[in-house]
């Protein structure tokens, strides 16, 4: 799915040691950091057997293994894959040399967040994607997009999430259609700023007609993350939210279903 | 297993509405609130099928599913119980009327906590409690248990878990042999404190010998919570650190596998 030989030239480090500064990303410094919020936003969604999953993989199964009725105790038997649901790529997912979720620093899941809306777009074009120009207009809007930031794009379509098959969305022919980041927007980010991570409210990072998933590629093997499937973005500011990431530490894992919290 | 008669009494609501104060519990005001640290410390477990099971649980299965060898992409099967590795017990493990992890509020999922060290006495009794006495000799210490927070086990177990033998502990007659909360120091804390969960670095918020699991059904059904296989509570000070605790979002769950971090 994701040809390795992509973008070898974009694999810098996220984690650069020259950087700092009041809104540098995390594991950089050992100064107070303060954050001061109101509101915490769930961004995640409900995990189900019902929750939509990429073509191709097994469905989720969320289902009782022990029952107050029977056994004085409720407890549930979970069976999925690691992309299931509100979940989280790591940099290994597309890079046998990327780092795996269990890898990531503490501090790499605690991160501001920028939110990019193109839910006008996404309304007209179900295919449409986050492009660079996008990223600079919303820096005219709201100042320059933070060292160590996730930046994340609102498209509407975690409204979809209930209806597996709307939110797939798998036209006449088979092809997906929803929307993602373009190339041009990866690629500006990771010449142009120094952001952790992308996150999107649909499946895939790509667009749903990717077929050489191209973003996953030329981002997460430069040690940076992917947060697919994320819920509430309509509820976030432009910026000044900060995201816990709650990502499952599995052993030699690719990612995984994620708690995703914002302060706010 | 947890007889839901026991305890009837104790089934006071968490959230209770005349409580108030700069160190109030969460989903109670929409006062700003500021967390400082210049640290953040992970107090998950790695999950593994190598984790640690409650005995009678079905061991965990992590293994891959798709690999850049063969796919160009690492994906994982994952396959547990919700009560599997570092997880929360929501209040619906031990309770029909219990909040299930999907029903919590999101500020209930960031709360302070304070750690009550049992080290020394655990290295000399393998099932020793934390009674009413320690939080009393804690709170001389350190000052009053703050609303809304969790009250986190130091026993020093942690360090066992990479040796599921050692940690879930049988001795020869099968009894098990781990540090838990005694059934009186959570009725003091119902009684005379106001938090919000109950966090352990061993299998059970009940110590090893427990059959009736007192502690679990004094506590749970009042709608707090558990944390189970906490990691690096060493790292945290007595109190002052504040608790994301990353629980998936499972539909009708009883808990779940999480990410638990500190920020201190």
């Amino acid at each position: 799915m994701c040809p390795p030989q992509l973008f070898e030239l974009l694999r810098q480090p996220y984690f650069a040691p020259e950087s700092g500064g009041a809104a540098a990303g995390p594991a950089r410094a050992a100064a107070p950091r303060t954050l001061s919020y109101t509101r915490v936003v769930d961004l995640s969604q409900t995990l189900s057997s019902a929750t939509p999953v990429f073509p191709g993989f097994p469905p989720a199964r969320v289902e009782p293994h022990l029952s107050h009725a029977q056994h004085g105790v409720a407890v549930e038997r979970l069976d999925m894959v690691s992309h299931t649901g509100t979940h989280l790529d790591a940099p290994y997912h597309c890079s046998p040399d990327g780092l795996m979720v269990n890898q990531m620093a503490p501090e790499a899941l605690v991160v501001p967040a920028i939110v990019v809306d193109i839910t006008a777009k996404a309304a007209r074009d179900h295919a449409a994607v986050v492009t660079a120009d996008d990223l600079r207009a919303w820096e005219q809007a709201h100042g320059r997009i933070p060292a160590g930031a996730a930046v994340l794009m609102r498209s509407g379509w975690a409204a979809r999430y209930a209806d597996a098959a709307a939110f797939i969305n798998a036209d006449a022919s088979g092809v997906l259609q929803f929307p993602g980041f373009g190339l041009d927007a990866a690629q500006w980010l990771l010449a142009e700023r120094d952001v952790a991570g992308l996150g999107v409210d649909t499946l895939s990072l790509d667009h749903g007609p990717a077929t050489s998933f191209a973003v996953h590629m030329a981002f997460l093997p430069t040690q940076r993350w992917g947060l697919e499937c994320l819920a509430n973005l309509d509820q976030l500011p432009p910026s000044g939210a900060t995201l816990f990431i709650g990502a499952p530490k599995i052993a030699q894992g690719s990612g995984g279903p994620s708690r995703v919290l914002a302060l706010i």
